[in-house]
């Protein structure tokens, strides 16, 4: 993780054909710009490229612009930030704050390099009991039934107010409506359990004890309207057995969880993740 | 693994009730026998008691006759082997070898205590192109859908005369009739793929590679008339990225399912495994 | 994890010899104990029994007071505790807090069945900045080459007066001289970065970088004279690649180093662990 | 893995400086070359520039040659090789043979891309009991103290007559001389357990057992003259437990070296592994 303010990461998306990789950096490398990391994948069913470059810039930013503004209009899709400026994220949860936590504790580690504009929760902070750094606004929107229309356009609000680049559902147990996830859609991510095989319908962790699964997991991954099926960010697992009773699997599940939320998120502000139609392409290095 | 003839591993089985552990271990102590190692472990939804026992007997093994009847005949289903003497494995297998292969190179090392009987194909070994030890007779037993009933039957005879204990079905690929599977239930370990999250019908690396899943796994488990449903006994996964096309995540797959079904087929053998219902008791040291 | 009063777990520790099991077990069934959960191992080359029950009684636990005191008039070696009562943990922690932090909120969540009763640093709250429960006493003890003897007769004392069973060296950076690594030796856990290959001297991520590993781990043991060389309780890895530069690596390794001492200090509460020599014996479920 | 006659993989190496990567890819680019994939990475601390590309061209190779000589001339090390042509690779083992069955099955799947031109071995054919396939030339080159610089003379005979690309140690258990050492460096990959902690000296898995180790790992590595110490390509490890006699963590090493090595050769074959000073590069999809 890089904060110098002179290093710059870009993500690039188009139609492939030849030339991409020549094009890209052949108009950096024209305004002094050099590339430090870079990485490309063509997709060859459906025909797409994509790219991210990390590079450092010793001039300001604008002398880019007019060759971005040029590969644009060659039908590039670019997304260009400074490593210097952290992305607004704010994050939502319900009653377990594992994944609150956690995420806060590496952020205050410098493992993600994210700037929280603020926690929202349907519950109040004494119910919730985490501790929160003071500089964090906390927003407490209560929701039943009967409220659910008010207080998701009370969630829109602060995502609008605070300018959150990032949405986080960090255990946040609410059913999003389909208005409120296509206005988050690819920009906010979801943890939730995952098993082998799969599991329908209410306490999934009991059924997985009555099958006797010997391996739980979780899946990170962008929200869409189809709330559980959006593109898949990151995927872990932990070991369980016979021994271990429903309780215990939530237990080794939370930790499952927290791991591998945090490392999407990182991922996402570090823009290693590209969105590819249903799949995600992740450049790790 | 210890094949001195006088090492024996007994498992048994009853519902659970105090003093379990005093009335084996009291008998068989008082038959001189050395316990070397024990496990056990109460189902409390179930109320079922599992008890893994291995131990040295210098004398014959009759004189612990008198006292495993009596503990039969106060409720224990009771398993005893001698470790001197591997169980007999009969081998089923379609045209993928990878688990064959494996499980043969295992044996051959001595990773695992079995003593193959016969492999059965419904290929011919001209399309196999596996190499097979020249004292484990092969059976061709082709299949069409005329023949099924009898290509069955012919298992059925195969298994009968072989005396197998236990038959692995190493990616054999015709589903089972409800007829043969009960004939197979509790004896036969099947191996087959896993996803998170799953996927149903044809083509499933096919599907997970659409979805963009970042994990693949496989799940070996005992035959019943459900089948890719029975207890499950072992599970794994690999990594998979956004790079690897459906041909790369069947190459990695056979990887995962190789390992997982030779793990499943040891523990096993060396009695490891006990059924609980819908669920097993894997007892590892 | 099991805090019911009525729940006790109790180890037993003796040269091997026929007849242990039934002679335990047919002790605590006689008193009306019910054994939940039952291991053990004999070390055939140190000629060891190590046993761990878990068992239920529901009388006052005095009643097992002769039977126990006639197997250790035997020479079994036997620790007996109510899970009902969470033993006494005392931390200690120099600057890097994610040990700390990580240990407080697992057993907010329950994960560690502990009762802390201090902290002890050789820097200030201040210089630590981590947010620690008003209910736990924090200890600011400044060492200098000078003060050294006098700094870890303050922590002696702070043993004794907290009456703490067990000592946690949560990245603690300090050598203890012999005379405290003995005072503590068996009731303290220590957690340490380990590579392959090893590196001797300091800076050893920046040695494992110019070495070029492919992965760091970590390993948690139990302090003796011999600081980094007492037995092994548990290990575990991270993958790391050629990208990552050693501040990388150190960030890695702090996930590493907390997940597995998490895991060895919950392993010692739940009194998994039994100390064979140089070795461990570690009782998982 | 694509053998397409069409495809191409090419690495390059050379001092870090800005526009490599536009340079590279506009000469591709200029010769009609569709680049498919492409990594780099740029070595801070070394100063070194290291890329891999993988591409289609449907001319003939030749039309590359000036643009390749010229950036040769700009003192790029370039490494051009034709995907369909895999590349020659000669196996050396000693009489454990769980390396070699497994490099040849891998082969044999399609999972490793070489073409295998022998097989040396300090033991006869009839010790080592390996079934080897027809078309591999099978030499038994036994050694002794004193026929050893004829035996190694041997060695480079068939490694120069067969025109082996990469040599593989696959548990070749005799130490190499600091000459054959030289004549294969970095075309030659070992394969050889490790510890954490390291342990020296002979038995190590005895030694490991001792201590009590809780996982035993394997490394695969470039050979150079300082025989375990050269550039590390891969790294894993597996579990052991306290009831790990020294000869099942030695089954347990199997798996782990035979996966680990399968995976250096792979990658090496697929020119993903650069060499950089002491550390190796290693670009995986």
């Amino acid at each position: 993780m890089n904060r110098t303010p002179n290093i710059y990461r870009m993500t690039i998306t188009c139609p492939d054909r030849p030339g991409l990789v020549a094009a890209v950096s052949g108009a950096l490398f024209a305004k002094g710009a050099n590339i430090l990391e870079a990485q490309h994948f063509a997709d060859r069913l459906s025909g797409t490229f994509f790219m991210r470059i990390e590079f450092q810039l010793d001039q300001p930013r604008d002398v880019l612009k007019p060759a971005l503004d040029r590969l644009e209009a060659e039908g590039m899709r670019i997304n260009l930030r400074c490593a210097g400026e952290p992305q607004r994220v704010l994050l939502l949860v319900s009653k377990f704050d594992h994944c609150l936590v956690d995420l806060l504790y590496r952020e205050r580690l410098g493992e993600i390099d994210a700037h929280f504009v603020g926690i929202v929760s349907n519950h109040s902070q004494e119910v919730l009991r985490t501790w929160i750094p003071e500089h964090i606004p906390f927003h407490h929107l209560p929701v039943t039934p009967g409220t659910k229309a008010a207080q998701e356009a009370g969630i829109k609000r602060i995502v609008e107010e605070s300018g959150a680049d990032l949405i986080v559902l960090a255990r946040y147990m609410q059913i999003l409506s389909d208005d409120l996830a296509s206005f988050l859609s690819g920009r906010c991510i979801n943890i939730h359990h995952s098993f082998l095989p799969g599991f329908k319908g209410a306490k999934p962790y009991h059924q997985a004890h009555a099958r006797g699964v010997k391996m739980i997991g979780a899946t990170a991954h962008y929200v869409t309207s189809d709330l559980d099926e959006g593109p898949i960010i990151h995927q872990d697992v932990e070991l369980v057995t016979h021994a271990d009773l429903p309780e215990d699997m939530i237990r080794k599940g939370r930790d499952v969880e927290r791991r591998v939320l945090a490392r999407a998120v990182s991922d996402h502000l570090e823009q290693r993740v590209l969105i590819d139609g249903h799949r995600t392409i992740v450049f790790r290095d």
